[in-house]
């Protein structure tokens, strides 16, 4: 039985090699991608038995989906469309060098997850799970995945499965105004948010620093506990009243796609196995730390996904030469 | 000025390396095609002057279809979409072997193609032309598309521009019944019909062999010209009361997409130059042996679009080792 | 839970390009490659629930097996082997052309699996499973995966799990001598025995055609059923005094390793899914076009393992233009 | 009609991946690249409508070379060499990594460029364009690759088009006193020159900084305008005796190659369209602007030429965070 | 010591791969081959101590050349050519498909190697080797080649160094006429002649079957043997009056440029290993056939050179089921 | 006849690209690798006649390394192992990015060279060369090769040929303790040692400063001379009284491993040349320039082995620009 279900999009994601363009190169690299299912497989690189659920075309590119989440070892829990419209969302990645940016373009309307239904989906794993894990992508896609969103929080809450969420608001889908208020109605069936500071600022007005920011969730969502990431800044969680910081890692970039994921699925991978799922300071700040790691070595891997170990990750932990500044 | 202007959607084409499958190959090669800009550029090997229009997501994969066409020798006429919902079709090639066959999956509903309209069109080079061509595939596509088709067929008759279609029907876009009905309609305006037997039979009703369907297609559709394609039984043209047979060479095959498009291409190419655009039996005779022959060598390519010269095309028609079977 | 277990060595397979020779290329193509997992991996593609059971070194390279068979759909059961002489078994596989032979070089010697002992598996799975599957191979490797198998075999049998097992004679590991012996003593634990006509009489000792062959393994070990495999013409089958014959498709051959395992993972496949894993001969006779279809469409992949779906091993066996020759 | 006309030799470009060397990598990346058509492609990025003329072998690499082009929007005005000896100029690229440098092979001589005669041109183009550009690489290659560079330039002059030139000496084609003799012949041909500080001062004498140096060469040869390049230290332009500099991106550097060419090539592009081709200081100072933009998103990109877009480039130049060094 | 030594051009290999064309495929397979080289190269799988002696260009692409023929076990003996006009010659290979012919396109004149003089090389290796060998191409290339190889055959005579050569006539080279000319001289000197029927015919006018043609070349020019090569008939030999007919293997293609060559080393390698250097009929034979075993493996291999070993050659000599039609 | 000749083991060396995983990448490079063999080939860089002796299984694998080697101008010696256990020895390398290291994963037990026995050399190379060099790699490996080691160091020093020796110790081979009484027992045989301080430091406890070190091991094993190398802080050599320092070229790192080697091969392969195998303070300062340098090109090379010329090494040293760190 899986301990922590995720729910959302998995994409196609193909990319040029470094240093080429989307519109010459003849040859792309195909993976495929999603916040949610990245927290799965990162999750499971510590042990976590994971699983992702979510609704798939019913062709090869579906199917490729549930092959490569399985080779992370995350169960597909996953509703087939074999209807004609049937279709797996597609992001391309190019990669930037300074000044040029690393751009991404999505091809990812009308994706089959858009047409979810709760009945479509087996639920029971959500409700035996320990964690239920979804992100602000997910309600974005359609008004489908946003019911099925609150329904699937609701099962969670109901059969005392903590929820995690992650806001991650990505403007191309919606509108901030949308976003606020989607939030604004999510939150409240939260247990453990992670919240990106800018999204925190930008989408739900809150303007103090990142203690100032962690306290109002908290209070106004009465959140078990908050963890705000703020980029080089590190992050800071709040929970039992206590604040607590982690810094991140210098690390070498390869590829910067993924790393939130990896940090939640660090973060969840470590609570969920030594911290025996309860969001006391004292796991928070274990599993913070595994996040940082995590989320330093999945810089180090082309792909979406953290494909590492938990001895890899305790190594980073361990190696004081790896030199994370806090 | 262009002397062919072809007019239908392009495509990304993504498939694995042979021998190994979309589910789970992490290396994809890119290319593009159409039917339609497959056409122009076969055109084009033999010398014409190609243009072809259409309409295309503003994003660098819309990019990189007029970058590949150009390259291709082919003018690009093309309306930008910087709409939200702008996207370009997409298909994904698994090459067979048997018993397993080739596959094809599209994704390519809601393609920027197919919110076309006339308006966005710059018509003047359908008008100048000497060829305007298209095939079924284009009014399948939409509402929009089959409009638009109607539309540029009428503009170049006006213009006394031929009007060249292929029947090129696609089950998977559309029905028996609706592409009867929209063939029917479109067929009056055409001058030269290119039809696959199969479809003459499935979607129109024509049940005798190949002269019979033609004999009985240009009078019902009061045609210039029309050319039977019966696969490994090479074609069959009647033009101004002549009956004109080419077989097809017994070639290996690299890739099978596009052959269609390469006999076409490279019966336009011939008409126009050596041709003088008159549909003579003699004409006639001479393209479709350039037709044939532009076939074969297609075959010998990966990609849909044939990438030869007038002096390759010549070599194989004059090599009698090569082994037509006639 | 397990429907169809496997128990045997996989390996990392290492192969340079078609045409390119191991002395000197320099980009390997690396999978991972045994015939019991690929058996399993093969019957997944039918539906069944499959697992494989096997000792791995504790490295990158001993995960990489049980990523990649979890990609394929298979659960692996296994013992890990963190001594300092663990290690994986590898092949490499150049891959030849008329009159040049494709050849293997093995480097298998001293793999973990052949310090194998039963008490280091979890042994519920063979318990729970309907077929237990196993081949030749496996006891060939080292005293230790010899006991084990053996007491595997009597797990299975006492838990009433179908014992299945294919000869698979394998000149390199061991002589014909003590696979003779090895084979007598297993083969009385065995219900369901997959014998390549070949190894039946070099081996075994079994002088007569298929039908003759087929009805004295029957007799001298009280099978359940036997299946006689003699490459180009086909299997035979004995069961319930019926016998059942197969061709084989005359297919392209992309790679042949792998094909025999994939025969049986059809067997096996339709046998647990449709034919409610019931030895009859009319579940028999599908299993055996179940079995032969599979392994066409395994010489069509690059690879050991096959790749495919219930979908389209059915479509192969629906296509009479694909032309199996009976 | 094109804007700009650039004449010039274009080679193929063979490079093994970095960190390989050409004595023993098996495999090399293929591109076309050369001063001036790089030139052209970059201005064409910005809208302009470019050609570039030259003379190629009429054989596939010569094809390679006008394929190539017209994909980078290019229009090639070519004349065919179809003599025994034509031959495509080569370079062999090897990337470096300190302190071992980037090394280029030349095999250059011969090319068919190098018989050119400007009877054998279609000079229409140069004079119906708005600038024409080529550079001191062109008449260092053969007598009679000098002398169509002095009468192109002499039918712009002619025409009103404007002469522009980079003096981009290379020491491996010519020696020092047959450049500066050469360059002396053609400055007084020319209105707009870019001239890289070094060879300004090591083959033309000008001793002075980068201002001392462009207020001689406009007085020495009656300039219209005059860039000074030095490298990391940015550029200068003298123009109706207005000074303008601009700094460099402290950007990345996947591919160095043809950086000065995208310089020179986004200084026209500008200058051809918001600066409606009128060399005034305040479009000279947008079109410095954007042909530093231009080089360090070239630099980015592996190959001699600048794929990318206005909206691109501009993206850069609004980038306060990309971090121009001024 | 080296027992065989040839003299010949080595050149840089380029190809795409099969199913792409130069004109525009970003990828090229760099190699390296000649027919004199590559008749080392096979002749060293045999156990032969040889070497191979030229003139190359002094830069990476010539130590390409040397670097890649020491791997195949051959020592170069080279004169490094370290003038400014030194180069490598070059040669593009496309692999066709029916009816689309293999391409080669030459990029050699001017090569380093058409300078040679005989007082650049060291000729001892000449004088102390059991067999010298060139090729018809050698003398072709420039009358500097033409001069030196007539003095290493004269260097060889005079020091009882068995003389072979191979007619090996190319027309993109020179005219029938100065083939014949060159080839009446320098056969005078031959020992040991290889030549290809047509060859025989088309330059040297002899017009009988294998035999005839053998019988009055050894008449005319006192060879001590010669092996007259037809194509898919196989190969004759006249030697102390005795003629040996020997077949080829009906064998799979993929590549076929160097069979000629892989003959040639072959039998060389025979012959002077276990048959002690005699042109005995009983060697012959014997050399002949391992002659065609060469041939028809370097068939299964990309590239020029036979990569093989003398227990390969030997396995598919031995395998009557390989299907030689004799 | 060799100047250098060297000891020990290559093993295949397999890698996936850099940002991929072991676990996960379906495309290695293939590579051969190993410390002697590496010092041989950085010393034939620079001109010095070199051999390796060792020995290798009779496959594909065996003559794999002894084409590289070859090819990189080393001359093999090799017993070849036909024996049913023959086996090369292997190793996989994950390039890291910080903070994940690169991480090396050994298949190395049992390979041939550790069933190696004098009697199966030809030692004659060892006692005609001018510098016999192994490292402590090779006694690790087994009884037999340390046995072997003394055999061959014995031989040298019999004949007068120098005996250079490089500690590198490596603990996944042996204790520290093993280590330290062999090399104690091989010290003794020893002319110039390399001398990492960590392992005289960890291994044979002398704990000074490199100075401190080198007087203490030129005085405990009466060498001639001894260079401590110390990572960053460069190298450190007595001789004949004389302290000598070099630094180290703050170089980029395109590949780490080998670095070491190509240091002593630098150093030796000057020696050898220029440096007329006499140490002397002045050669030795002269050889300890050009093994920085020499490392240093490593770093920036794609594999174990230096492929470079004199000529670029000494490009490197004159270049003051390049940046060495004194
Ligand atoms: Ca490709
Ligand atoms: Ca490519
Ligand atoms: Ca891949
Ligand atoms: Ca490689
Ligand atoms: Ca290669
Ligand atoms: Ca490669
Ligand atoms: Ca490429
Ligand atoms: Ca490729
Ligand atoms: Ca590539
Ligand atoms: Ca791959
Ligand atoms: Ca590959
Ligand atoms: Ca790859
Ligand atoms: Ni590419
Ligand atoms: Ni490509
Ligand atoms: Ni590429
Ligand atoms: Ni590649
Ligand atoms: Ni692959
Ligand atoms: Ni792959
Ligand atoms: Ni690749
Ligand atoms: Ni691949
Ligand atoms: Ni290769
Ligand atoms: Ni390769
Ligand atoms: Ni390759
Ligand atoms: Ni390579
Ligand atoms: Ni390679
Ligand atoms: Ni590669
Ligand atoms: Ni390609
Ligand atoms: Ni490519
Ligand atoms: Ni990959
Ligand atoms: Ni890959």
């Amino acid at each position: 039985m899986a301990e922590l279900v995720t729910f959302g999009e998995t994409m196609l994601r193909l990319s040029p090699p470094r240093g080429t363009r989307l519109e010459t190169e003849g040859e792309l690299d195909a993976q495929v991608g999603g916040a949610e299912s990245n927290v799965a497989a990162a999750a499971s690189c510590l042990g976590v038995d994971a699983a992702w659920c979510s609704k798939l075309p019913a062709n090869p590119l579906g199917r490729r989906v549930t092959r490569a989440l399985r080779g992370h070892n995350v169960t597909p829990e996953v509703a087939w469309d074999d209807s004609d419209a049937a279709r797996l969302g597609t992001y391309y990645l190019e990669y930037g060098a300074d000044p040029r940016e690393t751009t991404v373009v999505y091809d990812r309307a009308n994706a089959s997850i858009t047409t979810v239904d709760t009945d479509e989906l087996d639920t029971e794993p959500v409700a035996d799970a320990d964690v239920f894990h979804t992100t602000g992508i997910t309600p974005a896609l359609s008004d489908a995945t946003a019911e099925t969103t609150r329904d699937l929080l609701d099962i969670a809450a109901e059969a005392d499965t903590l929820c995690s969420f992650d806001l991650n608001y990505r403007s191309k889908l919606w509108s901030q105004e949308a976003a606020a208020i989607a939030y604004d109605s999510l939150l409240s069936r939260v247990d453990l948010l992670f919240a990106p500071r800018r999204d925190a600022h930008r989408i739900l007005g809150y303007d103090g620093d990142a203690e100032a920011v962690a306290r109002e969730l908290v209070a106004d969502y009465e959140l078990d506990a908050v963890v705000v990431t703020r980029g080089a800044d590190g992050s800071l969680a709040l929970v039992d009243e206590a604040i607590i910081e982690e810094g991140i890692y210098s690390d070498e970039t390869v590829d910067a796609i993924g790393t939130g994921d990896a940090f939640v699925g660090g973060f969840l991978g470590e609570l969920l196995t030594n911290g025996d799922g309860a969001l006391t300071p004292e796991h928070v700040e274990t599993a913070q730390a595994y996040a940082a790691a995590a989320a330093a070595v999945k810089r180090t891997i082309t792909g979406d996904v953290l494909v590492s170990t938990r001895a890899e990750i305790e190594s980073v932990l361990a190696d004081e030469s790896a030199g994370i500044s806090r």
